[in-house]
């Protein structure tokens, strides 16, 4: 595969990146799946139904080099576009990665980031499949292409009624650790590994999805008020968020009177929400805590009307639709 | 389709994109290759073999914003990465595109250049699939992914001692535009489109594969010299390039004594470049250019050897191996 590119000083880099990626060659550890792998004009993979979702990661507006090392950044950014593979119960084949190196990191930093984004591709069983690697004049961009195979996706249409709304983990660990560094201070080890290094729900969403138990799925990405705010919108119900039962993060819980905030509103924290049939999930509880070691927590339902509201314990609405930002992940 | 998304300056933007495309449903004219379109966490395609490709523009490295219109920003983005499909020979399904806007680029600036990704893309019968949007604190980047069917892709390897090299098309117009404006003069009207709107020669290719003439193929992003390097290298052959019998793009004719420079190394002509056993070509020419209006040029052969090198007139090479840039399209 690696022998495929041509001389010059480009593709050495790509050359190095691809011989300590050690993946993307065919008839691997994929089932098959990946019937061309890097080094040519395109991959290919096969797959009955192949789900397809690209995530832009750009310095200065999703991360800062004095957060992260090169290979977090890599990391995190193909976790962020594998978590949408999730999104939809789809197994991940591999990644694609969009590098733009600012002047001075084809050495370091460009090989250590895409080492970061080999490194989150693997731990949910994908490989390098192919990219593309350019200059940058100044920022860092790493956009990443997560590419799986879904038969039967789950989608943000489908929502009903009488649903019950869950997420899977704990919220707000990512979001403390912005608001740390933004305050001047180091974040904790674990907000900090929740930032750098989030875990893509892949093998939880495919047990749900194999049990029929989300009717409509997102991961959390921009945060639930938001994210919710899309299964309303595709589903055509209204989304009620109780923010009490939100399940806040260590690092929130210790951020006081803005827990609530980072977990409803500060976004990239990767985990699934999905609604589903009142007692379908009790039902598959204790197998599903056993086996993935991960809470799964009812925040809220479904009922008729539009939009999505995050509550608070005495029944209002906290900031209705409010929480967007322009430009998240 | 568009209201599968929440409320939000982000998803209005996503939103006024996605209603200019008018396209992107599922059981359209794709064919139905098509499962899911924009508005969710994937989208989903199906078909035998799906070809993915990634191709990365940055400002002030692969363009300049004087140079561009924001739509021909968009459209050249597209059609680089299409041309890749065309490479392999596959179907175009579809596009995702990245984008990080500059500070005061998301009113007009954002929606012209996804206007360009769709035309695009539509030049070529395929649709917008989804993306990504997000702010940049600098340069505007296009990160473009093209998706197709291919269920026989045509490959880098394949080319063997004795087969012919060829060319659709002529070479060099968009590097005689480059090479205008870097010089401070404006470019003539051939060239300035050849830069802004490249056509992927997407029909040539799956005309040529569906005949079998292509024995390893690839398109002319970094020019011929580098390019065919790649065919030999993954096909562990020689490539000779006959110099004076490259076909050159008016623009690059009237460049003078820099004529065979811009069409050796120029890049971005996104012309096939392929190899193919003797005779099977001419077989083909005249019904090919009959129904294309394309030029097919004979331009080379294949040696046992490693490498691909430029001959002159006079059976010397020219600055062998010496053509490559980093951070190339």
């Amino acid at each position: 595969v690696v022998t495929r590119l041509g001389p010059g000083p480009e593709f050495d880099l790509i050359r190095r990146i691809l011989a300590a990626a050690g993946s993307g060659a065919p008839g691997g550890a994929d089932g098959g799946a990946v019937r061309v792998g890097p080094g040519d004009d395109c991959a290919v993979v096969a797959g009955d139904g192949i789900a397809l979702t690209v995530d832009m990661s750009v310095e200065g507006v999703h991360f800062r080099r004095s957060w992260l090392e090169p290979s977090a950044i890599g990391y995190r950014s193909a976790a962020g576009a594998l978590s949408d593979l999730a999104a939809v119960a789809a197994r991940p084949i591999g990644v694609l990665a969009s590098v733009a190196l600012g002047p001075g990191d084809e050495e370091e930093v460009g090989p250590a980031v895409m080492e970061g984004v080999v490194a989150a591709a693997a731990a949910v069983g994908a490989t390098l499949l192919g990219g593309d690697l350019t200059r940058s004049p100044g920022s860092l961009v790493v956009d990443i292409v997560a590419v799986g195979e879904v038969p039967r996706p789950v989608l943000r249409v489908g929502a009903r009624p009488g649903d019950e709304l869950w997420v899977t983990g704990t919220l707000g660990a990512a979001a403390a650790a912005v608001s740390a560094w933004l305050g001047g201070r180091s974040p904790d080890a674990d907000a900090m590994a929740a930032f750098a290094r989030p875990t893509p729900r892949t093998r939880e969403a495919l047990w749900l999805a194999e049990r029929g138990i989300p009717t409509a799925m997102v991961d959390l990405s921009d945060g639930i008020a938001g994210d919710a705010g899309h299964i309303a919108a595709a589903s055509g119900v209204r989304v009620v968020i109780d923010g009490p039962a939100l399940p806040l993060s260590p690092a929130a819980s210790a951020a006081g009177p803005d827990a609530l905030r980072l977990a409803a509103a500060g976004g990239e924290d990767y985990e699934l929400c999905f609604t589903a049939r009142p007692g379908s999930v009790e039902a598959a509880l204790a197998e599903f805590s056993e086996r993935f070691g991960v809470a799964l927590t009812r925040v809220g339902r479904v009922e008729a009307g539009s939009g999505a509201v995050v509550m608070d314990g005495t029944g209002r609405a906290l900031e209705a639709g409010g929480f967007q930002h322009w430009g998240g992940a």
